[in-house]
């Protein structure tokens, strides 16, 4: 255990938050700025919580220094409703979309925009059992595409786009940034539409934050629930109906604990930091830590790995819990183990494990 | 102010929690039950989680002794989502729904239904101002309709159904009970779906409760996005994605608070009586204060009056508000004053009401 019987958190999400922000939480649950309340009891349409979520949309414009010609949304329903909701709203009726298949969360993504309409598979790494990103020379780029859809970081393979796909002028790029969000700069002018779950970068579950270019808002058909249509969303502030009023109070922590720790170019040294603690034992484990990512496409959030059998990998995970190393099983449609090492999780822990990984290569290699 | 400098909290959602729950969410906000994390930061795929979600799930069972034959989900986007979701989901392509039309919310289920098929209202109180509840005679069912849905309160109007519409056999009954749900008993068997926004009677916000009969899965449209579709969420036990985990755990602690103080028998006694306090002083005040519902109508949930003059109730709210009575304000779309009276409300608060009302009175009157 880390200090305060705090475990060393490697969750893939929902993860790790920054302890300050679970310290402000815990001593403001009944009485948040002296309302004699807990933000949980108060209105969404009071001025306090206005201000918060205001404030928020704010701190995550300055963090990824996204222009006015952007909206911002606090959504609900986790990036599987944004699965099918980028479609509804982007993909004409008699238009196609393009997507990348880079592992399970694309996957699911294009599964959930084939039942709205035509989805053209632009590259796709499966035959390597997804354990890349697409060069950009092999992307068979629609002319006409409505978007293209790709997946920034792949939870479960973990591997992660070096940069964004290149594309020519006219189709926007849609991008499901879940488990990479706000863990380095981007270049939000190249996108049309951002989505991600707040429960890897940005906070507790249950909040799901869209950026979209506001031109786009055009193209969203007449008639499709209030809920659904990023125009109503965006347009009301997320004030639409009644917000995860909690949620979105903690993400805007998490957002201001970044921005005072230095904001995106400080945290990226320090999750490529932690990434390389990590990585520098696979690479000089002598095979017996098998990487899953080929080199040029690790994820710096998610290093997936494997034993050389399945039984020293169970052996693993229960000596890694024993020590307080919680979090560390793969996913269960891969297999092998998985160390997730977002935002919030400090260099100390990606230190310990990396130990942890030294030790247990002594014990057992 | 209350004890504690809590206020006495009158909001109309989010709204007034049960003061143990915010005790032991605060308690365990950085190690929830030895496990070095805060409920937010665990896996929804853990052990823990999962034990929570089962136990949130056998406790609403419990409380609104739920048979096996209905399922129970926890899910997101509000009851507006609801109004989306229930007739794409319930909903025939070439079948109509009937909908009684009460006030704000059954008005906006109604728009939302009609962007994905067809509704016949009916009843409608409009014309009276949506100050009742329409009497069994008044309902114009559709031998046909897919469903007959109803608001089960008006948390804007304060106007509440005393028992369920009687329908002839066939037509199962939906209700939107977000602002009533576990606030007496119910008999479910009556029901086909009951849906309820948790941040009145339940929780925070963020989260949905819907419990459903299972039979209606099949008339669930193939290819319905997973994230809309009652019968994936449900059979995953609200596990189908991450869920608002947080939420779903503070929803549990509610749940088991209502538990522990005796049920749904005993807090619609407590209901009952706090009501008593706020529509007496009403009934007593001679016109100074005039209530919005018809007598019969009456909401236990929210109390909704007038006050001679808007100037009158402007001062009202301003001197309340000095005094730590907080949230009384009317909603925005019909003005006057509300008291919201949900499960976790002390009787003290609304005694203390009912105290500031009639020295209002005295020195206003």
């Amino acid at each position: 255990m880390y200090k305060n019987n705090r475990a060393h958190n490697f969750n893939p999400g929902p993860a790790a938050m920054p302890e300050p922000v679970l310290e402000q939480l815990r001593d403001e649950m009944l009485n948040y700025a002296g309302t004699g309340m807990s933000v949980m009891e108060m209105s969404h349409r009071s001025k306090e919580f206005e201000d918060i979520v205001h404030r928020a949309e704010a701190d995550l414009r300055t963090l990824l220094n996204i222009p006015e010609s952007y909206s911002i949304a606090f959504l609900q329903g986790g990036a599987n409703l944004q699965f099918a909701m980028a479609p509804m709203n982007l993909l004409p009726q008699d238009g196609s979309a393009d997507y990348v298949l880079t592992g399970n969360w694309s996957q699911t993504a294009i599964k959930e925009a084939q039942k709205i309409g035509k989805v053209h598979i632009a590259a796709s790494t499966q035959d390597g059992n997804f354990n890349r990103i697409p060069a950009p020379s092999e992307l068979q780029l629609d002319p006409h595409a409505a978007y293209l859809h790709f997946t920034s970081n792949e939870t479960i393979q973990g591997v992660e786009w070096p940069s964004e796909p290149v594309l020519p002028d006219g189709a926007p790029l849609v991008s499901d940034a879940s488990s990479d969000i706000v863990s380095r700069p981007i270049d939000v002018t190249k996108y049309g539409l951002i989505y991600a779950g707040a429960q890897k970068n940005l906070g507790p579950s249950g909040v799901v934050v869209a950026i979209i270019r506001n031109d786009l808002f055009e193209r969203i058909p007449a008639n499709l629930p209030a809920m659904l249509d990023y125009k109503v969303l965006a347009e009301s502030h997320s004030l639409h109906n009644t917000p995860p009023t909690f949620g979105v109070y903690a993400v805007g922590l998490v957002l201001k604990w970044l921005i005072d720790i230095g904001g995106v170019a400080e945290i990226q040294k320090r999750n490529e930091a932690k990434a390389k603690r990590v990585y520098d034992v696979i690479d000089a484990s002598g095979g017996f830590y098998r990487g899953h990512a080929q080199p040029d496409s690790r994820s710096r959030m998610n290093v997936t790995f494997r034993l050389p059998t399945e039984e020293l990998e169970k052996h693993f995970v229960k000596k890694s819990e024993a020590e307080g190393l919680v979090g560390l099983k793969g996913h269960r449609s891969v297999g092998g183990l998985r160390a997730s090492l977002y935002n919030a999780l400090p260099l100390a822990s990606a230190e310990a494990l990396a130990e942890f990984m030294r030790e247990f290569q002594r014990t057992n290699g």
